[in-house]
């Protein structure tokens, strides 16, 4: 929301910006001798960062929540004025860190929140609500009557781990983070999305699938993909490399590592030398972890000559890729330090460009319906004016982007245009997908790129015997297998479509009579192709139905002596529903339709 | 075969070693100032090292072949007599390299040949025959009427790039080599072999196949597939994956790289610092570009608790390992800086060890008989009790070795025993397959490991409840994907099997009136799964048969207007056998059966 500047403007983020005060007000009445640092709305609330005198305990932030309504309830007015700088000091010299933000305001250093700015201040403004005065530039509401009590809530969680202006090194603050909303139902409908969200968590759901682990020796930001997770995102993979047979493309598999000089050619490095690994010596050469995989693909462009009648030329791998992350920036499987993109990377004549963007994006559509992943968005990234670390002219960058904007007009694609976004070589398409618990997550991309291949002089031989240049397109619908993954879990909590299922169906014989059928069945689906287990372990029918349930797979078959009797299967969904004793042949009849279909139904 | 002591001990063996004095004696009459270094037998010939005023031309090695050819015609004697180091030294006093070696020999420092050995020698032997002498331990043929003049044959390839001690900071020599053989048919046999061998090389087939290709900017050693390469590749891997599944493996897929304590923990680091990568430094930590999958997978496996029941698990992983090479060791396929490992590590109680063993064994010779690697013996490598390269005690040791034994005679299967040539952790097993050349090469391998579930204090619990020690079981039937495609290559000369072939069938039009009929044939066959290209380009359809028997494509399908008329392909096979016209569902089905059966035959 902040993005594109509404957010700021809206009655919302005013409500939250007042509320953090009220919160400080109520702080230092609770804690008296409290020191205040900064306190602003964030996406979705807002926090305040404290030096108290010690830990707040849950009866203190319960004093703290109700003594906020109850300043709220008194419908007191938010006045602003402006003040000297040494009126600012006078008034907060008891709090170093406002005394600290201020002497920066009038150097010049930093705003109210503590951000770099450039321009000194020589006057700056107060808000002042009942007994609290705050340095602030606001907006406010103009009285809390504006403000539901019914509608805020307040937190904390240890460790809080917020330092003073961000610097480890510096002092570390006590930060209570609060929601406001315009309605207690809109509170409650987001502290719902919350709950639901930390019990979706992959990294929660991950760990009780048996899909991945970290390990410490291993390394941080380092996957270890056990069998479940690993036949997940096989199948993923097989998929959508069929797929991207079927469209043309060509597989090629290349090595982890390039030599540096590569990076140097490709302009990776050292544009992109904060996120890269350190070189790795080999005799007297460098070589790079790769942190992307065109650079392999165009030296296989480059290992033959081509003709127009060979373009487009669409190569396909997925390649893994080494990116330096910060460790305090890495979670589970969304943020890491190596990870798999379905990656293509196609060579075009300039004529073919459009239509070849246009079957990119039909792909991509395609391929996030089929996932079940319908409710996506486009975003234009193009260049930052003011930055430097774009390579190749103008007029390379104008045609790139027009044929990213053509192509969304022709395909009838909304879209928004975002400065900034762009990668280094050239404008993209990023595709932003909203969960079922309305969060956005920027996923598949498709880039235009004429500055590699000037930068590797790639070349084809024209109809006319001359030496042409080819455009790129860079691409991948997932964009990071892992970061995929991650998102795939939390939006289908575990429970996946039948064909992503690692395990498909689980037999569960009723009584130990019955687990030389449940086996003969299993090992009918298994030579038909699902993925089947037998639960033959000594837990009661009950108590084996609950746990398979919490493995989230798809169809639990329950097989006792009439079921091996009568050749049948006591078919029940993952969902509870039960469909009652059914022929072993008209359950797999009804499975492989649904796996077949890639179906979201069971 | 010199490994187990026979060839030392045959008649060829001196045949060869008298023929080396023999071309040294002529070498001397044609470059008298030569200075000669040594000449031992080597596989299938022999070699000598000369210092010579000039590099030899074609002429002189005629000449000196020859010359050869004379002296033994001449019947002269072989005589051995016993000298002390004052005659050696007066015998070569113009012989610098000689009297480097006579000293060494005083000294202790080397044998005759250079080798480094411990004992001062007192006395030394020369064999003379007809005006030659060399310093030499034998042995030697009695007269050179034991060797066939017709059945020996020299050679010299620049750069000969011999170092004197294999020092390359010493004086660089010229090496000429020599074969000599029983009789003339064995000679012919071997140059036509090695002819063979010259053509089937896998760097020139793989360049006309388009499989792979190398690129200095990416790096020495470190292979870029090409489209038809990774379809063969993907091939072999998806059919090997699948077999695995159904055999109990569990896939996983773990990072390229690993903390360095992983590796100090295995003991693979400083074991194999040689071998490996310097490390790469992320924030505080170091880490490795892996040699090795087996740390990743145990890792894996200490994620979770197991119970005996569980047991065994076996993971798999198609995993990519960086090792260093020196580069001028570096060979095609063959010999490389990155390989992907088809690896699995099975953890198994003790009990099972002997049950998993032979499984593995009964896997791989299936492997090696699907591909048509129907040639191949077994070696079991063992430790060499003088080294101190070797993790684990006896008792540990003994163990295994035990098992790789008791497993090789429960299932008859023919082997000899190595020392030294065990992996640091355990003894081994290898595949040793004998190609169409009759050359031979390592490839599979099954290592029983106890030391590894010891150093990373590997558990189960077992079914009293006490926590008990697994043993690791690694094996790779392929060895590495890079060196067994490199080797199937050279096997079938780049004439895959149908399943294996990259493009299985290729249509070819007779006319542009039939390109649209052979692009409908193209699309029928293709969706039945088969790789299918189509041959419109503009030359004439003998020179297309001719280029696309060049690529080895089983199938040629040659479309007229009668073949379209008839719905029919007029089939020939890269063996140039013709099938005449047949109706396309009868040779979708042929062609089906083939693929599915993974025959050898078309």
């Amino acid at each position: 929301m902040s993005a594109n500047g509404k957010y700021e403007d809206s009655h919302l983020y005013r409500i939250r910006h007042s509320a953090a005060h009220i919160m400080a007000e109520a702080v230092l009445e609770r804690f008296p001798e409290a020191k205040i640092a900064i306190g602003p709305p964030i996406e979705d609330g807002f926090y305040y960062d404290f030096d108290l005198p010690r830990p707040p305990t849950d009866e203190d932030l319960q004093w703290i929540e109700n003594r906020m309504k109850e300043i709220i309830r008194k419908n007191v007015d938010f006045k602003v004025r402006e003040v000297t700088p040494e009126e600012a000091l006078a008034q907060f010299k008891d709090q170093p860190y406002k005394q600290e933000l201020i002497r920066d305001l009038v150097s010049g250093r930093v705003n109210e929140n503590g951000n770099e700015i450039a321009a000194p201040a020589e006057k700056m403004t107060f808000y002042t609500q009942d007994t609290f005065t705050d340095l602030c530039r606001g907006p406010h509401v103009a009285n809390s009557r504006e403000i539901n009590p019914d509608a805020i809530s307040i937190t904390y969680k240890k460790p809080a781990g917020a330092y003073w202006r961000g610097d480890e090194k510096r002092e570390q603050l006590t930060r209570i983070y609060g929601t406001a909303w315009e309605t207690p139902e809109d509170l409650h409908e987001y502290l719902n999305l919350l709950e639901e969200a930390r019990k979706r968590d992959h990294r929660v759901v991950g760990e009780r699938l048996g899909l991945f682990a970290f390990s410490p020796l291993v390394g941080k930001g380092l996957p270890l993909w056990k069998p479940n997770g690993a036949i997940l995102r096989d199948t993923l993979e097989r998929w959508l490399r069929q797929t991207q047979l079927d469209n043309g493309y060509l597989p090629v598999v290349t090595p982890h590592i390039g030599n540096l000089n590569l990076y140097r050619t490709s302009g990776h490095y050292p544009y992109y030398k904060d996120s890269q690994y350190a070189p790795i010596q080999i005799d007297e050469e460098e070589f790079l972890l790769r942190p992307m995989n065109c650079p392999h693909h165009i030296m296989i462009y480059k290992s033959d000559m081509h003709s127009y009648r060979d373009l487009p030329i669409r190569l396909a791998e997925f390649g893994t890729v080494y990116r330096y992350e910060q460790s305090g920036e890495l979670h589970g499987l969304t943020r890491v330090r190596g990870f798999t993109v379905d990656d293509a990377h196609l060579f075009v004549t300039p004529e073919q460009l459009l239509e070849e963007f246009k079957n990119v994006v039909k792909l991509i559509q395609y391929v996030f319906n089929t996932v079940g992943f319908g409710d996506f968005r486009a975003r234009v990234g193009i260049r930052d004016p003011q930055s430097e670390k774009y390579v190749g002219g103008d007029e390379l960058w104008n045609k790139a982007t027009n044929a990213i904007l053509e192509a969304c007009e022709e395909l009838e694609l909304p879209y928004n245009v975002e400065q900034g976004e762009a990668a280094f070589y050239g404008p993209k398409l990023d595709f932003i997908f909203r969960d079922v618990l309305k969060r956005e997550w920027q996923l598949g991309t498709v880039q235009v790129d004429y500055n590699l291949p000037e930068r590797f002089d790639l070349e084809y031989v024209a109809e006319d015997g001359s030496r042409q240049r080819p455009v790129m397109i860079h691409r991948a619908p997932f964009g990071s297998m892992e970061r995929f993954i991650g998102i795939l879990i939390e939006h289908f909590n575990g429970a996946f479509p039948a064909w992503l299922a690692p395990v498909q169906a689980v037999m569960i014989p009723i009584t130990d009579r019955n687990v030389e059928y449940a086996n003969s069945v299993a090992n009918q689906l298994r030579a038909a192709g699902m993925r089947v287990e037998v639960d033959a372990g000594k837990a009661r029918m009950g108590a084996k139905i609950a746990a398979n349930r919490e493995l989230n797979i798809p169809y639990l078959l329950i097989v006792g002596d009439r079921d091996a009797a009568a050749g049948n299967v006591s078919v029940r969904l993952r969902t509870d529903e039960d469909l009652g004793a059914i022929p072993v042949g008209d359950f797999l009849k009804r499975a492989e339709n649904i796996i077949g279909a890639m179906s979201l139904e069971l």
